[in-house]
């Protein structure tokens, strides 16, 4: 690992301890502040950010016990950077996630409890299927998992597409725009996840199991501070928005 | 152990620490949305989270110390993992677990005190009669265990059966079924964990004192994940509806 890749790496894990930290108090803090109806949908944004900061803790321990930087040299321990803790993160965030959007736009109980299981279960599927093919240093291995995770992931921008655009139109006037940007924020920060995953097959940042991939840490990196932090603080927006106006 | 093996064990782990984690912090703040009848149920369902992070921390922390990963081989350092802290944390979580769905029907608070005394004593007994059966490395001793604890085992089954049935059919329609649900999901994921307990007597696995069992491990951590923040939602959705219904 080059020197300016192993500092981007760490400087931009310890720069997501510092996001997820501070959104989980904020948005912990801010939930007194929106009506009832939307404090759950809160209280899943703090719980989002406090997941990730634990395992971006994790992860910068891990990175700091596979390398280590001496006179200016990256050297290996031997100890390996564990990938699977962006995975374990995703199992349990990416279905919240999802969650929040549905609980912010305060559908009937029925549609929230339907919708809410077929996306969080969907979900949870396209991270499962892209495990696989993120820990092997194959390229046709990686290829055959990102094809099939990317099946649930189309169902999803579908679902978000058409199922949820007939209930935008029934939001109050005054968020409807900030609903469909929060829409829009999900769908475009969740594809970059997917074109992260293929920059080590079209050879950018090499390609070997078990060793750390700089463009790929920092691309999930940003994705996440953006599919996570920012997302929640639209969600908060609309929330406060909706309590304002009594909808 | 083999190396995948090693991987399943400790990202399964820490898995359950971010649940429960998360979870501890989703009940505590949640409380404050349902009515003062259903709290009590909230504050048990954030304990029993909180205890169990406390000893997934605990047994992330054990398994580190027993096993080491360099350079894509495991080695056992000599320090044994401890597989007390799951019985531990069942002495106090499970009779907690019964108490919160018995809680949650709002019975008259004599049936209440009853059946949560009963169920919670036969919960405690039939942990501590396990016990001796997990530590042990002979497979008659294991099986002896195993039948002596399956007693109070059926009696609570029994009891969630018959005893709460008739209790089910008084709840308010609108929580009939999740109530039902609760039952049938504490039934069944509590059911796992004596087939987890025979894995390593059907010869999967392995079966060593005092060394870590993966199929025993990770399944023990699945049934957790089930039997107690996954039962703690229900528990959640159960009280949020009957105070919503004013019941």
């Amino acid at each position: 690992m080059e020197l300016a890749d192993y500092n981007l790496v760490f400087n931009s894990l310890s720069f997501a301890i510092a996001t997820f930290g501070a959104g989980t108090v904020f948005f912990f803090a801010q939930r007194s502040q929106v009506a009832p109806a939307y404090k759950t949908a809160l209280t899943l944004s703090g719980l989002v950010c406090l997941i990730a900061f634990y395992h971006y803790l994790r992860m910068f321990d891990s990175f700091n016990h596979a390398y280590v930087l001496s006179n200016g040299v990256v050297e290996t321990t031997g100890a390996a950077f564990n990938d699977a803790y962006r995975y374990v993160d995703w199992l349990l965030t990416v279905p919240l996630l999802l969650l929040e959007l549905v609980l912010v736009m305060r559908l009937s109980k029925e549609e929230t409890y339907s919708k809410g299981t077929k996306l969080a279960f969907a979900a949870a599927l396209m991270v499962a299927l892209g495990y696989p093919g993120e820990i092997s240093g194959d390229v046709g291995t990686r290829w055959m998992w990102w094809i099939l995770a990317m099946i649930p992931f189309l169902y999803i921008v579908k679902d978000l597409v058409s199922g949820l655009g007939a209930s935008i139109s029934k939001q109050p006037k005054a968020v409807q725009g900030l609903v469909s940007n929060a829409r829009t924020l999900t769908i475009l920060s969740w594809t970059f996840y997917p074109i992260v995953f293929i920059l080590p097959m079209l050879g950018i940042g090499g390609l070997v199991a078990g060793e750390v991939n700089a463009a790929v840490q920092v691309g999930y990196t940003i994705a996440d501070i953006v599919a996570k932090a920012m997302f929640g603080v639209m969600i908060y927006m609309i929330a406060q928005r909706k309590s304002d106006a009594g909808a």
